[in-house]
């Protein structure tokens, strides 16, 4: 099957490629279709290549192989003929001059291998040349260790744009350039159990979740893919997703290539329910600036990339250690049974500190009930509390009062997680508790997890007995241990109501597109009155109003209208209307109007602004003041944005931000993330603000970011006032700036 | 000279021990005066018992010793008997009945023992009815064990104030109850340099810092309080901060016995340049709550807890692992010669990583100069950046060029920390680096910070080479070495511009004072226009008003105010006026103001609401509403608030606190902590506002708090209208609570 799917991949166009793989694998949570695009024009499903013989190859060329004393190239294919070994791969050199290296005879070139091979490796200076002839030999995967790509500059990005397309037209799949030799480490095959897949933009950045295999967490997978000329991060997201050894992914992500194909990647991911962990740089402008001269991708807005993982449950962390900690969890633990967390402790301190910290985290920690609190009291002294945290006095030793009171935990329905910090070990105490521990958890489902509190860490109870259990989750700080576990309930709530937007996504653009279409002046921006219709035809309410021309015009719009009115100039191009007086607001008589149209023509004369009339507006005070909006993204696209409105937006940036496509669950935990949400509420007496007709307005503007996305370069409805619960929401400004 | 300090303290007066303590030990930073106590009646100077004789007695009582086969006093008695050994102190065993105890010879009771001892260990069940004893054999410390006590309940609290009292009376200072052996661990006497003194009031929560000595960091101290219902933290964090060993307090407290207390320590701390590193549990209500019952002591608002911190300079972290971290660097750590941060590693994508997260964490990455980068490149390829972070493309190890490299950077006056993260240790690269970086530690005044990454820690490069060296702080997690470098840097600049606002505090009331006072009605509210008056009384400025009780007298007042006004009901007890109609805005005539005078009362009457008349007002509308006031703390009385008004306050509780007394950097600190500060600096083409009005505001408030903090429960001005750039600011309302 890979053959024939593979063919396919010769042609030149990526979306063949989507096609052939549709055809092909249809996962039984995931239904490619021909040519499914959205009403953008971008795919609906990720593109997965068959990576099987890229990690298993059965046959190796290693192109400028060696064995010549002190080259570099020499370790490297000592290293390459290890492993080659261990998968039991063949292995080719190639070298024009060099008749056989370590015993093995050497081809001239790539023409003249053997066999076809499954993975070519490119230890030269140049991998360009190299590439049409790879496709030739019909060569399915070449790893290129070369740098001087995109990551040097210009020249280089050129140099590895050329790099690209030469393998588009060969239908080779290439790793690289600026990889090495990660996917073809040394990987313990004694561990067993659910494993991690790792992704990393930066080798040394994946040794330490390598190196978790030294504590007995097995590692499948290790794709290092450098600059991504042609494989890139989403690629492996949605092959590992697909591998039934790996528990979780955890990925070291500097920049994207491409946006879209990360989501893809991230819903095949979800739909799966396999958990990704990621660490992603840029959350401050030094870090972007520093990553994006790494591998020369681009890092994107953080808040953006941010809402974008969040949206498919990509788990993101800041450092490597909690990358360690929270993927080792996630790819181990079993489906949470409940989401009580309980602290069990051998000293009130720890159990009152670590239950802040917990609580802090978000983590719930339910009173057990009195029954339990008894059936706890049996061994336990009546004066400790064992509400929760329960403080045992110190673990029992001399007979089996320390496991029941751990079994008695385990066994309470309101419990589905157990953690344990051992503070500092005392051995004659902890050997016995962390036995007890890890024999309990061998008898249950639910999660134990142990903190052990040692700075040393060389404790036989800490690196023999915890270590050697995969039952129990062990870590070596309070904090690491909670963000695991907060990520680990998060993310089956999440997997479980998980509902894939892009199943939902408008394939046909609505009747609204034709109207907003002809509404469209490319290169600039609307009027107000412009930008209404355009809001308009895509069913957000505006305020009754009428474009008039004259003073005369004027009195009878208001009227039709009805008193009080606003008075606007309109024009294209114009910003700050009101801090160059071209707004009039509450008139309540002719007089008013008329003295309002001569006032606003005289302005926008001496200002030098352009205007196409001046709008009469019926005037919209009782409600909340919002904003609304599409901002593009270099990642990503159009995106859409809601917030507070107001001084509070320009002053607190209290906006929420989502990548279309998603659905309305997502609209409304925008809403849920402004701080300053409570308005919405209702406070100090004020009536609670119509937040269904508030999330009616972003779903809308989320079809005009879907259907508009290549006609607006920014729309920004300003202030989006939302009335009073029944009574919906009115966008009483609008700027639109056309591509 | 401890022998005549220690005679005075068997009066019962806590104030007389002031004194007392302030004619024997006057420090060179530190001023005690007699009774020197502020206007508010509380001191001004902390009370430092002279603890000497406690960490280093010459003889020593064990009371209840025990030497029988299986009792648990036998244990404590051999350690405490191995402990005397090592400080060379002299051991009594006490037990009526026993001739002796291994082997040494019993008295039967206190009055018996053969000489006058240092410290007395209580091993008996209820120490109270010996603290008279020990009074009368002038026993100097007492330590006790017994549990039982305020962390039981209210029996239990009232046991424990009975045995406080006995304490005062006797003379002696008592160490617990609920204490243990901590004081009296085995520490290694083989570490030189600064050492960490160590509090806990939880002794297992003091484990993982006392492990420290396992890495090499040098502790000096450990006082684990108890349930402090004699000696409290603030006694220990006051002496350590005077004895010449310490290099930084670490604490774990759950709970402030005296919030008065523990400020004052603080203070002597931040005086001598002594670093405190804290957990305070307590962020949460869960961990508020289970603390509380822990100890029996009170865990305070947290926000006004981490307010009082700041203030003094004590630096919070939230974990044990964090302040194990942060402890030994602020220990360790020369003050710095620069705070620019330059990261160094041997991977591209760590450098980006690591300085993102510097950068998040607040640090500076200065871009190194052209001349700088220069000379790096002569060791470093061209292609690899160097401006900071410094990629090194992997440490050089055949020659001397890795040390030339760490040597240039920590030459450069812009850096004043290098931080070179090893993310995966290999060896041959590895293991040169490391040597390579201690050698260049022990040549600089800088600071040099390795992030060992690994996750099992048993290589030998950090065993013996790393955590041999004394001048390289090394660090397990990015995470913790960020945190504690941004401690280092903060609290050098903290205690660098320290001035003790309790130098500054007033010690006799103001002329204010006089006016005030006559306006309080106990246990009432005042009416909006008394609470005015108090804010006059203190120089805050008020509107125009007058209080009027007839509709022609609202007029005449309306006339002398000047139109437009606004007009309130007045009266005591009146609370939601705005929300009872009780509020009119805008009035602009006198025929609207009769009208509005006969509403007001009309309502008034109808809501059964006592009115003392009605306000008329000058109205005013231009400026940026705030609130400021006092509120009452459990554990450090009557503290000072601002914070954003309007309906931000009540959605977005953006607000600051502070702890009297507090300086005017302080005051200015407080609005740099609200996130809508900027607000105040014009938005949307405002005018800036008149931010030193406002700080003047705070301050005169803060003089209120310090002067009528027994008269006043609660003093709330809402709106405080701060009115543009030299125009003031406004109290427009106000209520006060008096006590």
């Amino acid at each position: 099957m890979l053959g024939s799917t593979h063919g396919t991949l010769t042609t030149d166009s990526r979306r063949a490629r989507v096609i052939a793989c549709g055809d092909q694998r249809p996962g039984p949570a995931v239904h490619d279709r021909v040519a499914d695009l959205d009403v953008s024009g971008r795919p609906l499903h990720a593109d997965v290549p068959d990576l099987n013989r890229f990690f298993r190859p059965e046959s190796v060329a290693v192109i400028g192989a060696s064995d010549a004393e002190g080259r570099p190239n020499t370790g490297i294919t000592r290293q390459l003929l290890d492993w080659a070994g261990r998968v039991g791969a063949r292995v080719h050199p190639v070298h024009p001059t060099r008749p056989a290296v370590f015993g093995l005879p050497c081809a001239a070139s790539v023409a003249e291998l053997p066999e076809q091979v499954d993975l070519a490796v490119l230890l030269v200076a140049d991998p360009l040349p190299l590439i049409e002839e790879l496709g030739e030999a019909k060569v399915r995967f070449a790893v290129a260790f070369a740098s001087g790509f995109a990551e040097t500059g210009r020249a280089g990005a050129e140099a590895q744009e050329r790099l690209a397309e030469a393998v588009r037209r060969s239908g080779i799949r290439l790793l690289g350039p600026n990889t090495n030799l990660n996917a073809f480490e040394r990987f313990r095959d004694d561990l067993t159990g659910p494993a991690i897949a790792l992704i990393t933009q930066s080798g040394h950045q994946g040794r330490p979740v390598f190196a978790l295999q030294e504590l007995g967490i097995r590692l499948s997978h290790w794709a290092p893919t450098g600059n991504e000329a042609d494989l890139e991060t989403a690629d492996f997201l949605s092959w590992f997703a697909e591998q039934p050894e790996v528990g979780a992914i955890a990925a070291y992500v500097e920049g994207l290539k491409d946006g879209r194909a990360f989501l893809l990647a991230a819903d095949r991911a979800a739909r799966r329910k396999v958990p990704v962990v990621a660490v992603k740089v840029g959350r401050t402008e030094t870090g972007a600036r520093t990553a994006a001269s790494h591998t020369g991708k681009l890092t994107g807005a953080d808040d953006v990339v941010d809402a974008a993982m969040r949206q498919y449950g990509v788990i993101r962390v800041d450092a490597l250690d909690e990358l360690q900690d929270t993927a080792a969890l996630l790819a181990r633990a079993r489906a949470p049974r409940a989401d009580g967390v309980v602290i069990c402790s051998i000293s009130g301190g720890t159990g009152a500190h670590v239950a802040d910290l917990a609580a802090g985290a978000g983590l719930r920690l339910p009173t057990l009930s009195p029954q339990k609190q008894a059936e706890l009291h049996q061994w336990i002294p009546g004066y400790l509390s064992v509400a929760n945290p329960v403080d045992n006095g110190g673990h029992p030793v001399g007979d089996r009062r320390g496991r029941k009171i751990i079994d008695a935990l385990l066994a309470d329905p309101a419990v589905g997680v157990l953690i344990c910090p051992v503070t500092g070990p005392f051995p004659p105490l902890s050997d016995r508790l962390v036995k007890d521990l890890v024999e309990a958890a061998e008898e249950t489902d639910k999660l134990v997890c142990v903190v052990w509190g040692s700075p040393a860490g060389t404790e036989p109870a800490y690196r023999d007995v915890l270590l050697g259990s995969s039952r129990v989750a062990t870590f070596r700080t309070v904090g690491n241990c909670l963000t695991a576990v907060r990520a680990w309930l998060d993310h089956h709530r999440f997997v479980t109501d998980y509902r894939s937007p892009f199943d939902m996504a408008p394939r046909t653009p609505s009747p609204s597109f034709r109207k907003a279409e002809a509404l469209m002046q490319p290169g600039r921006q609307l009027s107000e009155h412009a930008a209404k219709q355009l809001l308009r035809a895509y069913g957000i309410r505006v305020p009754r109003e009428q474009l008039v021309t004259s003073a005369a015009a004027a009195v009878r719009a208001a009227g039709q209208v009805g008193y009080p009115v606003v008075m606007k100039a309109s024009g294209a191009q114009i910003a700050h209307k009101t801090e160059l007086g071209l707004v009039k607001i509450g008139l309540t008589s002719a007089s008013q109007v008329r003295d309002a149209y001569r006032e606003l023509t005289d302005i926008a004369r001496y200002e030098g602004v352009g205007l196409d009339g001046v709008l009469v507006c019926q005037m919209v005070e009782q409600g909340v003041e919002m904003v609304a909006g599409i901002t593009h993204d270099e990642l990503f696209g159009p995106t859409v944005t809601v917030g507070l409105g107001g001084i509070l937006v320009e002053v607190l940036h209290d906006t929420a931000v989502r990548v279309p496509p998603f659905g309305e669950d997502q609209a409304h935990a925008m809403l849920t993330e402004l701080r300053g949400r409570a308005l919405l509420d209702g406070v100090r007496g004020r009536p609670p603000a119509d937040v269904d007709a508030l999330v009616e307005v972003v779903l809308r503007v989320q079809r005009m970011a879907l259907e508009l996305g290549s006609h607006i370069a920014e729309l920004d409805i300003n202030p989006l006032m939302v009335l009073p619960r029944g009574q919906g929401a009115v966008a009483l400004d609008a700027l639109a700036v056309c591509r």
